[in-house]
């Protein structure tokens, strides 16, 4: 427990940044009076401040400025001996990349990092009984081709990776944007890389990899669309790509020069071209969502009219 | 530049942990010499080490142990220098969470989080000319709900969460595990929410969210698998739901009880149920990916043998 005079604590308050309504440390006094006759010093521990969630955990998303290691150090310790006794089961700490040396300081209570991104990490700490149940973070990037397929001339836009040891041929594509919807990213990257415009028509294809080369130990969603042209002049984006043509779907289907996955898809493509392309889309619907009012994108087989 | 005479250096480098083949700081040592006549102090700059990419990066995957923030700026300092006149665009420093403080000093030099998870942060910096062109970390949690449809009974498998201010029937489900594959994923849930033991049939539909609640941020890609029974008995976790019930189809496609997506996917599935699921499946196969060896899962409408 951590013991201060009250010319600490003048000087202590006097060093917390505020910030409106919110104070970077609202420091909650517990008060104790030691047993025994006359007037004794006062203890109090200085707690950070968390908000709980409905989950027993409790976040802290603002940490003290100018405060050393040890004081925080102590702070810490005696916040999670009080949430302990309150049952909290999880504590998060929202770490600015200019104050993480005080990550160091939580990493000695158990914290590990959850996750970081620009300049901000958040580092958690299970406190429940048994395995951890804390939510993970993102799993996946994700990344989206499209085939923009031209149906007069059975021919589909394909493009050669510069960056690539295997010369293959393949649908343009690539990661998508924070926020960005997968139709919006198969035609931001058809654009960019080939110079055409096009328009989203349906979902064809995804494929999930895990380890996936280049995504950090992490996993990738690989999404393909059926895109529909705009204009027909390629004009590509020479740092990413040695080639660009419109091939015919029938050589695609059958080249070695090519990737599984663009192989597998331009046989789809073409029993589409055959039966009609419902026969393979996965349409998409704009949907409500429950809790927040935003929409979100729904891809699954066209169902009738009168079946919805 | 950092100066050091030969004193310091020995000491230096009695400092530097080595591990194997690969020492923490292999030092390359710069030699120059000043103009003018005599022997004069040589003067020389530690740099630290890292690998090259093809794509114009450097990563730096071992900091120098006890070392000060002063000195790691430094050293900082002149290697990017050095790597900027190599022409390399792009820096990946990789900070234990125990060295945090050494983050500190990066930021200082511009250097911010790109990702984090355990005890190790990666923060980047992007050298290059224009926009950043740095490749993103994931941006998506996946879950995966199981459908589980009694084709004899036309019943499917629903629960209410626990946890959730509306009590809404849906099909059990969850965050996929890192490296688990989408059926896998479906199967788990749903026994551990239910207590039936089940096998994944098709990937129905798929939906996309982004700024998803709880997801810190990030988007979700929340995946509905349609699976059968293999047992029938219910023993539900009191944890996460509140109640489990085999529900009709019918009934679920009607109720206001539910969420829009479930509702939706127990239209497509009475539509399966009465069309043949042929005609509302994703089927699933394992290809070899071109580079790893490893399997990936891929999932498109069912292409007649005589296609593939």
């Amino acid at each position: 427990m951590a013991v201060f005079s009250s010319a600490v604590l003048r000087s202590v308050l006097n060093l917390m940044p505020t910030q409106g309504s919110r104070s970077s440390c609202s420091l909650r006094w517990l008060r104790r009076f030691s047993a025994g006759p006359g007037p004794e010093p006062r203890s109090v521990r200085a707690l950070l401040s968390g908000e709980s969630d409905r989950y027993g955990g409790v976040t802290v998303r603002h940490l003290p400025g100018q405060i050393s290691e040890s004081t925080f150090s102590s702070m810490l310790r005696d916040s999670l001996s009080q949430w302990r006794s309150e049952g909290r089961i999880a504590v998060w700490l929202y770490v600015p990349l200019a104050q993480c040396r005080l990550a160091e300081a939580a990493a000695v209570h158990g914290f590990t990092f959850h996750h970081a991104l620009g300049d901000t990490a958040v580092l958690s700490l299970w406190m429940g009984s048994g395995e951890s149940r804390l939510p993970g973070y993102a799993t996946h990037q994700v990344g989206v081709a499209g085939a923009v397929v031209n149906e007069s001339s059975g021919k589909v836009l394909v493009v050669q990776d510069k960056n690539k040891t295997v010369n293959a041929w393949k649908f343009p594509g690539g990661l998508s944007n924070p926020g960005e919807n997968i139709g919006a990213t198969a035609v931001r990257e058809v654009f960019e890389e080939t110079g055409v415009r096009s328009d989203f028509r349906s979902l064809l294809s995804i494929r999930q990899q895990h380890n996936h080369p280049g995504a950090f130990g992490m996993s990738d969603m690989y999404l393909i669309c059926r895109l529909s042209p705009l204009t027909h002049d390629i004009s590509f984006c020479t740092q990413e790509c040695l080639r660009c043509e419109w091939l015919d779907l029938v050589d695609l289907a059958k080249t070695k020069d090519t990737t599984p996955v663009t192989s597998r898809i331009a046989k789809l493509l073409l029993y589409g071209l055959e039966k009609g392309f419902d026969s393979i889309d996965l349409s998409m619907e704009e949907v409500p969502a429950v809790y927040t009012g935003l929409f979100y994108q729904i891809y699954h087989r066209k169902l009738p009219v009168e079946h919805k």
